[in-house]
This record gives structure tokens, C-alpha cells and sequence, in this order.
């Protein structure tokens, strides 16, 4: 996302701790959920044993992105449940993944952008805990 | 949906609890979801100050939706989550639309739709913490 | 969807030939998409040859109820177009699951399911061609 | 998406035209997409006349999007149809944020993720014509 719009983004929210937040973390997240969503669709496609894992977790990460993306329509408590959730599901599809990785390519690479939004997820709700 | 479709999905589950889950508590929060993401998606188009609530809540109800009609592809952690997030946004709503109740009577309903939501999710919670 | 949301949904449209609309159209092709979204999301975790159809026909009835759902935000050329395409899409899965329904229940409930959203969007069609 | 990545998902496809597609009018298109459903989820929460066409916006390009990253899943014309809807109502919302374009910095950015959106899915589209 464009510098500009997220800092106009940012300006037109009240939530508590978003004044101090690093927008480097904010973008790192909304990119690591774009990411994944499109990883874990491409990934279901496969029909393998992680296919569920992968549509459910697809959808968690746009649902974390939109909601972001919308942050005076939120709460800093529904913020940090729907972190909560993005990061339980997208654990659960990177270990079901994980478990054919070295049979495909696609799972393996599913498993990374699971990985990596886990980590910006952890790092957006660490920085609001500590606001 | 239809009994014989719940059914099977939850045959094909291993989800621990989801074996002595009462059906119509399972029923009752798919359809207390895709009301909520219905009434929520309308609302938001007033254009009142609820809105960006609106729809944020509108996508998590459909991905608590997904998540639930996907049994096989989660695990009882993950899905606890998105049901905390998923009532978390419900009340946030539910506080937003209750405040323009007087003024309009979408709001007045998309916050009766947020209420059912978050008692839907609420008996589905409690039910796999019991199992 | 309750009467008097639909109605107040209706009378903030200024879309051409929505003054005229049968309502009792507008609701069966809403409730036709949702059904629809549920049945090809369950049907997609069977991971049979269908499952692919099936999860981008959820995603397209899904952005076709909310695409009617905010009708002051369109154009009929652009809700149109949609209704083309969840047709389409509703017809490919259809097609797939038909070939699976003698071996899967599920199948054979979602192609029903299918049908009956291919034929509600082709009587919202209609009602649009005619006004 | 990674290089990788795509080109396991076109080897998967049998769809006509998709052997001698460009891989980089996909890509490109799959990032408008993206970029597009950013821009109007942000451009939706600004409460003015076009946030209703920037919500159902949002939802064509993420089901444009999904739509392409699971090709296997679809036909040449249901591919088509969406391509054409997400074309109609980029254009709409375009038109609607182009009259606050000089109200706001955001619109007119959304105007532009449209602009572009709208090019990228005319390459795919053309490509798939002349194939």
C-alpha cells in the first residue's frame, strides 16, 4: 500500500496505541497476509491433506487484512482476538503443510508465507500490547 | 443447510468434541453468522458512523462461517480463537449501531443481529469447553 | 433477510428498474447465493476433482449477495455482469459435481444447490432486462 | 507470488490458452487485482458517496483475484464473465471516487488502483481472446 494512503489511514483512527505504531510493522503485516491468502488459495488447489487448512487460513488472512485496513471501526480487544485467530490458523496450516513439503513445492512455500504472517502478526500485537 | 450435509461434514471431522456437539447449536451459529454478515453488509451502506464496524464484522461472520463449515481443515485452539474474535467484533458493532438505534432502523437490526451472533458463537464456545 | 431491511435497502437504490423489482425476486436470489456459498464450501472439502469449482463458485455467490445487498453502490451494467458471472461459475461447478453425484451425497446437494442459484440470477436477469 | 509458485499452478490448468499465456499479464493482473481491494477497503471507510461502490469493488477484485489463482477450478468463459464484472465495476468506482478526486488524496488513489485494474484485466482478457 501506497506511504500516503496508509498514513491517511492511520490520521483518521482513534485506537489507542496507534500513534505510537511503527507503520513499517502495519505494512509488513498487510503484506504478509496478502501473501499468504494468496498462497494457501493456490496451495488448496492441490487436494491434498491440507487443502481445509489452507482455504479456512485463506480466509482468515483476508479477514486480518480488511481489518486492518479499516482500524477506526475497531477495537484494539477485536483487533488482538482476530491477531489471535490469524495466527492459531495459519500455525495449524503451516504444521499440515510442513507434513508434505519435501512432496511439493507449493506446500512448502505455503509453509513459509504462514510462517512469515505469524511473525508480522506477532510483531503487530507485541507492539500494541506494549502501547 | 440441510441436515444430511451436516451431517456428513461432521462425520468427516476428527475435531475432539465436535463427536457429542449438539447439531442444531452447530446449525444455529451458521446461520446466526450469515445473517449477521447480511444485515451487517447493509447497514454499512448508510454511511453512519458505524460503518467501518459494519463491515469488519460482515467478514468476520463469513469467515467464522467458513472456519465452522471447514471442521476438518482447523483445530479446537483455532477455531476458540475465531469464535473470540468473531464475538469481540459482534459487540463492538452491536455498541456502534445501538447509538444511532433511535435513528434508524437498520442499525436497530443489525445490532439485534450482532446480539444473536455473539449468542450463537457464546453456546458453540461453551460447548466445546464442556466436551 | 427481514421485510423492513430489505425494503429500506431498496428505497436508497436509484437504480433503474429496482422501483419495479418484484421484491420477493431480490430475496430468493439472495437466499439462493447464500445456500449456495455453504453447499460449495462443504462440497470443496472433499477434496474430489470438483473441489477447485466449487471454492470459486462460494466466492463468487458470495460477492454476488453482497453486490446486491448494496445496490445504491452499482450499476445495473455492473451487477449485470456479475450476474453473468456467478451464472457461469454456477454452472461449471454444476457440471463438476454432476459427475461425482452417484458416488457423493454431497455432490449431488451441491449441484442442486447450484442450480437453484443459476435460476435465481436468471430471474433477477430478467427482471432487469424487462424494466 | 512467487515465480515458482505460478508456474506450478499454470502446469495445473488444462485451460485453453492458458499454454502460450504470458506469465507476467497474469501476475500483473493478479497484483492489480490485489492492490485494488486495498486501495477501496481503505477508500470505504472515508464515509463519502463512493464507499458503497468501493465496498463491492473490493469484493470483485479479491474474487477476480481467487478466481485466477484457481484456474484448474474454471472455464474459459466463467473466467471470462468475471473478468468482465471486475472491469464494469472498477470503472464504476473509479467514476464515483474521480468526483472527490480533488477532496480527497485517497480517492484519488482508489480512482487510479482502478484505472489500473482495469487495464490489467483488459490484458488478460485480450490475451485469452486472441488464444
Amino acid at each position: 500500500m501506497d506511504a500516503m494512503m496508509m498514513k491517511d489511514m492511520m490520521s483518521r483512527t482513534s485506537m489507542p496505541g496507534m500513534d505510537t505504531m511503527d507503520m513499517s510493522l502495519m505494512q509488513a503485516c498487510l503484506d504478509a497476509c496478502s501473501a499468504c491468502e494468496q498462497a494457501c488459495t493456490v496451495c488448496a488447489t492441490q487436494m491434498m491433506d491440507c487443502s481445509p487448512a489452507c482455504m479456512t487460513c485463506a480466509d482468515m488472512c483476508n479477514t486480518m487484512m480488511r481489518t486492518m485496513l479499516r482500524m477506526q471501526g475497531t477495537t484494539p480487544a477485536a483487533m488482538m482476538a482476530m491477531l489471535d485467530a490469524c495466527i492459531a490458523m495459519c500455525q495449524v496450516c503451516m504444521d499440515e503443510c510442513m507434513e508434505h513439503a519435501d512432496m511439493s513445492e507449493v506446500c512448502k512455500m505455503c509453509a513459509q508465507s504462514c510462517q512469515a504472517c505469524v511473525d508480522a502478526c506477532m510483531a503487530m500485537r507485541n507492539s500494541m500490547m506494549a502501547a
